[in-house]
C-alpha cells in the first residue's frame, strides 16, 4: 500500500500519457483534433487532489490486485469528475469564471468548446475503460461489471441525477431535507461508492465485500460533505471542496442549517464510526482507508 | 430481415421501455429524478427516422443474430445521436430554438437542464449497453468489443472530434477541404461505421467482415452527406437532414462548393458503387443495405 500522494502521482502520470499534448493545428483523419486535446487537458491536468482515483487504486491494492489492473479505471473516474466540473461551471449552470485559481474552461475556450470538452472527457472515460477491459480479455466479465459500477455512479440515478435535482431545487428554491439527502448521496457520495465497487469487481470481490466497500464509500462521501459544511462555519480557511463551501456560504440548505453545528458533529462521528466498521472486514490492509476518514474528521476538531 | 419501418418501430418501443414516464415530482434515493426522465424523453422520443439503430438491427439479422442481441445497443446509438443534437442546439453551439417542428430542449427545460439531459443520455447509453453486456455474460468479450466500437464512434477521434472541428472552422472561418473531409467522416460517418462494426462484434464477425461493414458504413455516411448537399441545391423540399441542409443554405463549405453539382453527382455514384461492393460479401442477406443506398441516391435523380 502507498500513500495518498503516491497514488495521486501515479494517476497524474497516467492521465498525461492518456491525453498527450498535440501540436497546434494538428489533426489526422482518425485521431482527435489538437483543440479538443488542449481543452480537455486544460481542465484534466489542472491539479487537484486526485482523491477518487487514489481511493480506487488503494482499494485495488488492499484487495491484493496490482495498480495496473485499475489504473485506467482510476483515470476514467477523474475524467468523469473533471467533465462534471466543466459543465457545472457553464453559464446556465453555476456560471463560474474561476476554478482552482484559473479561469474556467469556457472562459478560455468558449462555451461551445467547453461543452464539447466535457462531452469528450465523459466519452473518453468509457473509451479508456473499454480499452483497459479489452486488454484484460480473460476477465472480461469482471471488467464489464466494474465499468457498469462506474456508469451507475456517474449516471442518471447517480451523479447526473443529483445535479439535476440540485439545479432544480436551487432554481425553484425548493430544497428540503429529502432533496438534500438525495443530492448529497447522488451528486457527491456516488462517485466514491461506485468506483470502490468497481475496484472490487476488478479484483473479483464477492457480494459481501462489494457491499462493505459501498458502505464505506457512502459514509466517506457524506463525511466529505458534512465536514466541509462544518469547516465553513467553524472558520477553517483551507476548504476541502470549493463548490460545497460556496454553497454553504451563500445560505443554501446544508448539514448545518438542517442539524445545527452540534448535530452535524454528531452526524460526522456516526459516519466516521460506520465507515471504520465497514472497512474493518479487510483487516490490516484497511489502514489506508481508516486514516483517510480519521484525517477528515480531525480537521473539524 | 424486416423493413426499415419495422426496425424503427422495434427501436421506438424499446426506447420507451428503457425510459418510462415518471410521475411529476417523483424521485427515490437510488433512482433518477422525474425531471431528468422528462427532459431526456422530450428529445429522445420526439420522432425521427431511427436510421442508425435500424441499421444496427438489420446488420445483426443479416449476420444471423437475433434482434434481442443488439436491441439495447441500437437504443444506445439513438441516445448518443439525440444527446449530440441537444448539445448542438445549445447557445454557444448552433443556438437553435426549433428542431423537428418543436422547441429545442433548452427552450423547454432551460440551458442547465438541457446540458444535463445530454450528459444523461450519453451516460445512459453506456449504462444500457453495459446492462445488456452483463446479460450476455457468456459472450462478455464480444459485447465489450461492441461497446468499444460505439465509444470510438461517438468519441474524441469520432463524433465529438468532428464537432470540435466543425465549431472551430465555422467560428474562425477556416474551413478547407481537409477540414471538411475530417468533419464529414467524424461528425457524420462515424456514427454509421462504428455501430455496424458493433453489430459485427455482437455476432462474432471476423476482421474481414468487420472491415466490410465499416467500409459500407463510411460510404453510407458520406452519401448521406453528399446527397443531402445535392438535394439542397436541386430543390427537393423534403430534406434528409435538417442541420446539413441548413449549413449548405447558409453558404458554408459543402460537397457542392468543393466539387460542383456534377462533381458531387459523380462522388455520389462512386460512393454508391463502393457501398454496394462492400456489402455484397454478405450475399443475399445484404439486400436491405443495397436498397438503403439505392433509395438515397434515387432521391437525387
Amino acid at each position: 500500500m502507498k500513500t495518498l500522494k503516491q497514488y495521486a502521482e501515479i494517476t497524474e502520470n497516467r492521465l498525461s500519457e492518456l491525453l498527450p499534448k498535440m501540436a497546434e493545428g494538428e489533426y489526422r483523419i482518425s485521431g482527435m483534433p489538437w483543440l479538443l486535446s488542449d481543452s480537455m487537458r486544460y481542465s484534466l491536468l489542472a491539479g487537484g487532489k486526485r482523491l477518487r482515483p487514489s481511493m480506487l487504486l488503494a482499494c485495488v491494492e488492499m484487495l491484493g490486485g496490482n495498480i495496473s489492473d485499475g489504473l485506467d479505471f482510476a483515470c476514467a473516474v477523474e475524467m468523469i469528475h473533471t467533465y462534471s466540473l466543466i459543465h457545472d461551471d457553464l453559464p446556465g449552470m453555476d456560471d463560474d469564471t474561476m476554478r482552482r485559481g484559473r479561469p474556467t474552461n469556457h472562459v478560455v475556450f468558449g462555451v461551445g468548446q467547453a461543452i464539447l470538452a466535457g462531452d469528450g472527457l465523459l466519452n473518453y472515460a468509457f473509451e479508456t475503460m473499454l480499452r483497459s477491459g479489452l486488454e484484460h480479455r480473460d476477465r472480461a466479465a469482471n471488467y464489464m461489471a466494474a465499468m457498469d459500477e462506474i456508469a451507475r455512479g456517474s449516471g442518471v440515478a447517480g451523479m447526473i441525477g443529483g445535479q439535476v435535482m440540485d439545479l432544480h431545487c436551487e432554481h425553484h428554491n425548493a430544497m428540503d431535507e429529502a432533496a438534500l439527502s438525495y443530492i448529497q448521496r447522488n451528486k457527491t457520495a456516488c462517485m466514491f461508492m461506485y468506483p470502490l465497487r468497481a475496484a472490487g469487481h476488478i479484483c473479483g470481490a464477492d457480494e459481501s465485500r462489494l457491499d462493505a466497500l459501498e458502505r464505506y464509500g457512502r459514509c466517506f462521501g457524506l463525511l466529505f460533505q458534512a465536514t466541509d459544511d462544518l469547516l465553513d462555519v467553524v472558520g477553517d480557511t483551507e476548504k476541502m471542496g470549493k463548490t460545497l463551501g460556496k454553497d454553504a456560504a451563500s445560505g443554501k440548505l446544508t448539514c448545518i442549517s438542517l442539524y445545527g453545528i452540534e448535530g452535524t458533529r454528531k452526524l460526522v462521528n456516526e459516519l466516521y464510526e460506520e465507515a471504520v466498521e465497514a472497512i474493518s472486514v479487510f483487516g490490516e490492509n484497511s489502514a489506508f482507508f481508516v486514516e483517510l476518514v480519521k484525517n477528515m474528521v480531525e480537521r473539524t476538531h
